[in-house]
């Protein structure tokens, strides 16, 4: 497996382009993305849990009953979620993109992400469609993945090239966090796009498998979002053996969705709102699989963890009372407490008591921008990692007003 | 029922102190604090449900168990958790009370507060204990409230006056917040008095009760202590028919002491760390009381809907957002939303999307120090009320560097 450049332009036959339409005032800011791939690709989707869901998402259900899609269009500023005429528009700008780029309407996936509540016009979009479709091009990731940011700071996109029957493939990724995320299923906006040839139920059955241990244990502020979705586009134009069953080319695949899964999960914990530092929460011998989750989530989601994380205070004791009101069933006296960065490796708590430790070192190591919490938990094989972010001033500056 | 003076001293035959022993390297904050009655009193507890439990919480379920209590002391500064010796200590704390006090170390109920994981010396509270009983006095409680400080701004305590069989009785008590505080059982320390005449199976059957709408539905910021806990102390000297089942009686005493309980909440919440806002979620027209309950515990712990109302930003998107998440089965199409405070009341939100309102009158009603958050969901007759505090700089502040 090779990372290389290109993010959802790096697989065979997709081209992509972000304008500024004018749904946002500012004018240098993008808001509005297009991914089209020249084939009608299997498609697989996971959704946000929230009872209350964006409208595009609803569309976006209905467009998949069959599977495949050919395009993805999002745009950013406004949710088009809790506002009467929602379905209709976003039905709308699947028209659009259907008429602008000569395909089925059916066959476009729709997403929007910012304010709730707002109605969303139709008309910077009507007007900013044919400058977004002529722009399509195979050097487009990168204006797709402004296009679809809200308050992420850097633009998110990745790209791998694998082998799948001997045949070259390839697999890209555009993605944008970075508040309203918590755990409980696909909490952001990833558009994931491959040459693979793989079977709509098979992409499905590794996207919904893949986002448990990737973008579910990503929390930037325990709010789960109403809008946000991951959406997989496979076209075949790698011209390989079709995958349509499990076996060695779908643990393959499988392995080259979780390499761009992975980083997009990094990188949206780490650009999480305000955010400084990067928190991986490492938990090893959970008595399954599930206990060793919920307690990573846990610790990732506790405000007072993440404060003394912004603080470099090795507070390890909030680490403790957040695996003790986990839910999960953890025999206390067994655990033992590390932190990890660049700077180096220090235990601070064995057998559910805290133990001495240099706090100079502590300081130096929690200084970092990403640190590793170890959780040992002496109770079984389950393991699992969680990722997230320290808690600041500025998210809270951030969303003190952020309507204006 | 009639608010009086003299916090848990209101209650005949009950006197406390509160010292600086030199837990706390700050000598002018009080760090042990003590309650004692005139008579062994039938006695009441819920503890917090975080499986990592300080090792007061351990101790003080012991001397439990047969029901009945004279004493309760408790130091701040430190959470005697996580501690290799802390059953040891906390029982020693217990002793050096019996023997000063000249009760049992068995009616001793011990409590503890401040850092985890830090081993908790016995020599400061051994050098206090003589000063801290012989200044034990009716004119106490203002002291006792003052010594069970951690990041609390202000001193809790409270008392109201009320009729059992014709007799008057006396109820009040002291309490701290102000961080690690979620819904999940007695999320605090908060310590009750009267001289109400009940027995232990009723005084804990009105708290188990009590707490359900009351300190659990309070939320500062999603963490659940260790060490937290509600006592309440009976000892019967206002001579009034012994409380002993359920009837007019019991339903008398479980109101004064939700007045109690209910001013506790809102204080806590009021002065949670770094708070500048108390917030009061109402839900009215759940399928049931717990979905209610689910629903205000929801909202008021969303860190973007916290973080808006610090703004005074009309943000009721979060507030759906919230709902959604929930878990509870609400149906969105009908939930209706408004924001009220002393500058008015002004409606946001019906059928579950968002109506024209004025920006300004939001920000004037959003601007003041008590915001209450009224949500309808027109699908029964469940309610229920949460209360929680804005998200701030102060917040980050307070926690980023607890320990130093």
């Amino acid at each position: 497996m090779k990372k290389i450049q290109g993010g959802v332009c790096a697989p065979i036959g997709f081209k992509a382009n972000g304008v500024h339409c004018g749904i946002r005032k500012n004018k240098t800011k993008r808001d509005l993305s297009l991914i089209v791939s020249d084939a009608r690709a299997a498609a697989a989707c996971v959704y946000t849990q929230n009872l209350v869901k964006g409208a595009p998402i609803l569309v976006t259900k209905k467009h998949m009953a069959d599977g495949y899609a050919s395009a993805i269009v999002c745009n950013s500023g406004n949710a088009n979620t809790c506002n009467e005429n929602g379905e209709e528009i976003a039905e709308q700008m699947c028209g659009l993109v259907a008429d602008a780029a000569g395909i089925s309407a059916n066959d476009v996936i729709v997403a929007s992400t910012g304010v709730i509540g707002q109605p969303l016009s139709l008309d910077p979009i009507r007007e900013g469609m044919p400058s977004l479709v002529s722009g399509l091009s195979e050097e487009g990731s990168s204006l797709a993945a402004q296009g679809i940011m809200t308050t992420d700071t850097i633009p998110k996109e990745i790209a791998y090239s694998f082998q799948l029957g001997g045949k070259e493939c390839h697999i890209g990724a555009i993605g944008k966090g970075v508040g309203m995320i918590n755990p409980n299923m696909a909490t952001m906006l990833i558009f994931i796009t491959t040459d693979a040839a793989i079977s709509h139920a098979m992409l499905q059955k590794a996207l919904s498998a893949d986002v448990k241990d990737s973008f579910n244990m990503v929390s930037v502020d325990g709010d789960t979002s109403t809008n946000d979705m991951v959406a997989v586009l496979a076209n075949g134009c790698a011209g390989n053996e079709p995958v349509i069953a499990p076996g060695k080319d779908f643990n393959a695949f499988r392995k080259a969705l979780n390499k761009v899964t992975t980083y997009l999960c990094r990188k949206i914990a780490g650009d999480g709102e305000g955010a400084t530092k990067l928190l991986e929460c490492k938990v090893t011998g959970a008595k399954s699989k599930a206990a060793a989750r919920t307690v990573a989530k846990s610790v990732i989601k506790s405000n007072l963890f993440k404060a003394a994380m912004f603080g470099a205070d090795a507070n390890w004791g909030r680490v403790l009372c957040a695996i003790g009101y986990s839910g999960a069933d953890v025999d206390i006296t067994k655990v033992s407490v590390d932190f990890r960065s660049r700077a180096g490796e220090l235990a601070v708590c064995r057998n559910g008591s805290g133990i001495p430790f240099s706090e100079e070192e502590a300081k130096k190591i929690l200084s970092e921008k990403e640190i590793e919490i170890l959780i040992g938990l002496d109770d079984g094989s389950g393991k699992a990692t969680a990722w997230g972010c320290d808690l600041t001033y500025e998210y809270v500056k951030i969303n003190g007003d952020y309507r204006t």
